[in-house]
């Protein structure tokens, strides 16, 4: 490859690297953190939109210095990495691609891929990208839920471009593992539709029982009390951070509404097999659904 | 009250009954053994059909003695508690009742109870009767994972007859006390009601979800890498004990149905919403479940 501006990737090593991450919530926080906790790289620079965010992430000890000028926080940066919802990111490439120095390694961590992949495709030859997920998260945000044990054995997908290099794909591997985590890779539409079904459909089910329980706690408020771990577990998610998943519902609308069509037919399915009292198929489904779940996890 | 065969209460106090249990799998083991750990009772009675199970509880110190036989188990004795799925309950009924020796308090640990209160309204008159159920448990069955801890803290719903006795609620009370947990009365009907939206439509929405990753995943078995902990709690109660949560659905399959209709309601209107990229109508929906859900727990 020889497009017009390409410039060698930047950093030799991670450990030699500046690494700045752009964003201070749950996600670049622990991120922040576990790079400086285990020396993974020569600086960690904090860049967040709010003062005092980048205050208290230098208080915790997640980031060597920080600033919460993106052009000085990215300046003179070998590995960028943008914690942020994914619109954020989409409107924060245009700015930030010319900002960077040349061969410097763009990272992202937004939990849908193929918008950001495109958009990523977009910027400067002399930048080097590559679109990537970790599949962790609580559904508490901000920087106060940042945990440097967070990505620790957990799955991170990385999306390279056809214009990643296999240096740069290397050096976000290095990355990754320098955080605990353990990288794979895979293009950005099968991520999209694949996490449409284990994260963004878990998601929206566990908000459409928060609406459904809503409802009929309206009818009878002892319901809340007889709410147990069961509720607890499987509505967990409808607390998330609802910025950061209407940016993953409405960039990843036509995956998550074939992932909620499906899901919405088999609940069908269960709902016609319990109103008959059809107990042997209802087993059966039933069944199937226990032996898969107890193969997991 | 004064039905033909009625017999004063037995038990004076819970501390010398002499309580039986029926059944040693996840539920009725962990009450035997937190009413043992915490000397609650005179003496603590394993009943269990297979003589290996009666075994292991003695093993585990569970109980005080044990037998397979529940004639003998029940013989003599102050207070039995029905720890068995909702349909080997309604199978039992009616051949325990006429074996409960006069003034024993009879209680039960079945999911659903409108049925199960039917059927004790018709047991004989010389026997004192509290339907019951635990809003606890796991989704693992079985002795080996019973746990004196389990009812710690959680709320034990008791469902009273017209014929049940203010002291055998009284006793049943001190039963639900001496076990760590908190008495919620209500009716039985009412309880039928609100369990299908607190615990049996997360069971068949976990369900659900696990039945359509499976499609998913026949298509691409990638997806299995990328379930995280999202997956993972929202499906947990799909790996449910299938005997027991089978009873469950056959024996509320109105309330339930209804449970489900109310939830996918609220699901295609999720969808349509995601469909259209109806931004503002889908953020309210989301915000109203983030809302509630971090009111809970």
């Amino acid at each position: 490859m020889s497009e017009p501006g390409f410039a060698p990737l930047r950093p030799p090593q991670l450990a030699q690297a500046r690494v700045a991450v752009v964003g201070l919530g749950l996600m670049g926080g622990s991120l922040a953190a576990a790079l400086r906790a285990r020396r993974a790289c020569a600086r960690v620079v904090g860049v967040a939109r709010r003062a005092e965010t980048v205050s208290r992430a230098l208080e915790l000890g997640f980031v060597d210095e920080g600033t919460s000028d993106l052009a000085a926080g990215v300046a003179e940066t070998d590995v960028v990495v943008l914690a942020l919802p994914v619109r954020a990111i989409l409107r924060t490439l245009p700015t930030l691609g010319p900002m960077l120095p040349p061969g410097a390694l763009l990272l992202d961590l937004g939990s849908t891929k193929a918008a950001i992949a495109a958009a990523m495709e977009g910027l400067p030859g002399h930048v080097h990208v590559c679109p990537a997920h970790p599949m962790c998260g609580k559904e508490v945000s901000g920087l106060e839920a940042a945990d440097a044990g967070l990505y620790a054995g957990q799955v991170f997908a990385l999306c390279p471009l056809p214009r990643t290099r296999p240096e740069a794909l290397a050096l976000a591997e290095a990355l990754v593992h320098a955080a605990g985590a353990r990288p794979l890779r895979l293009d950005a539409a099968r991520h999209d539709r694949l996490v449409a079904v284990t994260s963004h459909l878990p998601y929206l089910l566990a908000a459409g029982l928060t609406a459904a329980a809503e409802g009929a706690g309206q009818d009878d408020a002892l319901m809340w009390s007889l709410a147990a771990s069961g509720f607890r577990d499987t509505s967990r998610l409808a607390a998330s951070d609802v910025a950061m998943m209407l940016d993953v519902l409405l960039t990843n609308r036509e995956r998550v509404s074939e992932a909620l069509e499906r899901c919405r037919e088999q609940l069908e399915r269960l709902e016609q097999l319990v109103r008959q009292g059809d107990e042997a198929s209802l087993r059966a489904a039933m069944e199937a659904a226990a032996t898969r779940r107890r193969g997991l996890f």
